[in-house]
């Protein structure tokens, strides 16, 4: 067993924007001709998230409204006076999420459901680049 | 080290019925030979959760009020429209609770706390067949 | 590829209280001499959590908050009836964040963020000895 890692950057539009990278972390799996194993996907940045979700506009547009009706962008937060910043409540909503997924991996497919798609969700109060690392164990 | 996987078959009632699936998971790693590495559990459906939570019927209750509260089942959601569906809740409440969980084994034994029991949430809105996907690594 | 593991203890405060464990855990990477490969961190109690966040007084103070709004202490749960206890809510407020978290390492290094702190929240509602499980893949 081996381990193969690569990044994947992308360009967010911040505020709960929402990108679909399935295709980024398969083309990693290919070029490292993976077969079987796990593949770890992590974003390395306090206000954005990984996960699996079906990638519908109307449910990318639930989440959103969602993660800002639990977490309120204009709400009073601590961290926006102490760090001098706007986007404490992107770091909660991002912390609820969760900054990575891992998935098992066989005949060199993502084992992910049909409606099941990698997202990056940048919550973030402004566009932002951001790297996505993908590391394959197989 | 290899990677050993299986699945386990789950028919759930939905509306958050959760299903405790440690016994399933160990039966893998003991099917498996495994010693010491790592355990992923996925599940690989949009609408269901896998997590650690003490099993008990007070507390499972308790975590389908809380979600229910959050993102109730009641509320307009665009995803019904968009996709003609009736779960977009389950949809969310899936996505805060996660689709996977990675945890230690050590001596054939999953390390996980004696009030931790490796739980199947299904939120969706009706009975599901539901695959739970085991890849141990050691 | 081997797996390398030990155990980080931590006392806590109970109530929210977040300990950094980054050293921690880079300290147990350092010890097996790994290079390449992953980083699980998972802790083995319901009522605890392993994320990565900016570890700011501001913003700890701030998902405390969050947390005890999303998931009042004083309401009323099933579990502290049915099994008379007192924690319900720390069990759900760890359940929405997560007992794992999974990153990927390179060069001997978490590739994790310049605010990315892995910590330990710990829920319950009292101080706790606790403990973390590190396992390195390389």
């Amino acid at each position: 067993m081996a381990v193969h890692s690569a990044q994947i950057r992308v360009a967010t539009a911040g505020h709960g924007d929402v990108t679909d990278i399935t295709r980024g972390v398969q083309e990693v799996v290919d070029t490292a001709e993976a077969k079987t194993g796990l593949v770890n996907v992590f974003v390395a940045h306090s206000t954005a998230a990984v996960t699996l979700i079906e990638n519908e506009p109307g449910g990318v547009r639930d989440i959103k409204a969602v993660m800002d009706r639990l977490v309120p962008p204009g709400d009073d937060y601590e961290h926006n006076r102490t760090a001098a910043d706007t986007n404490a409540h992107a770091h909660m909503q991002a912390a609820i999420i969760g900054p990575s997924e891992t998935v098992p991996l066989k005949d060199g497919q993502l084992q992910v459901g049909t409606w099941q798609q990698f997202v990056l969700i940048d919550f973030d109060d402004r566009p932002r680049e951001r790297r996505v690392m993908v590391a394959v164990l197989s």
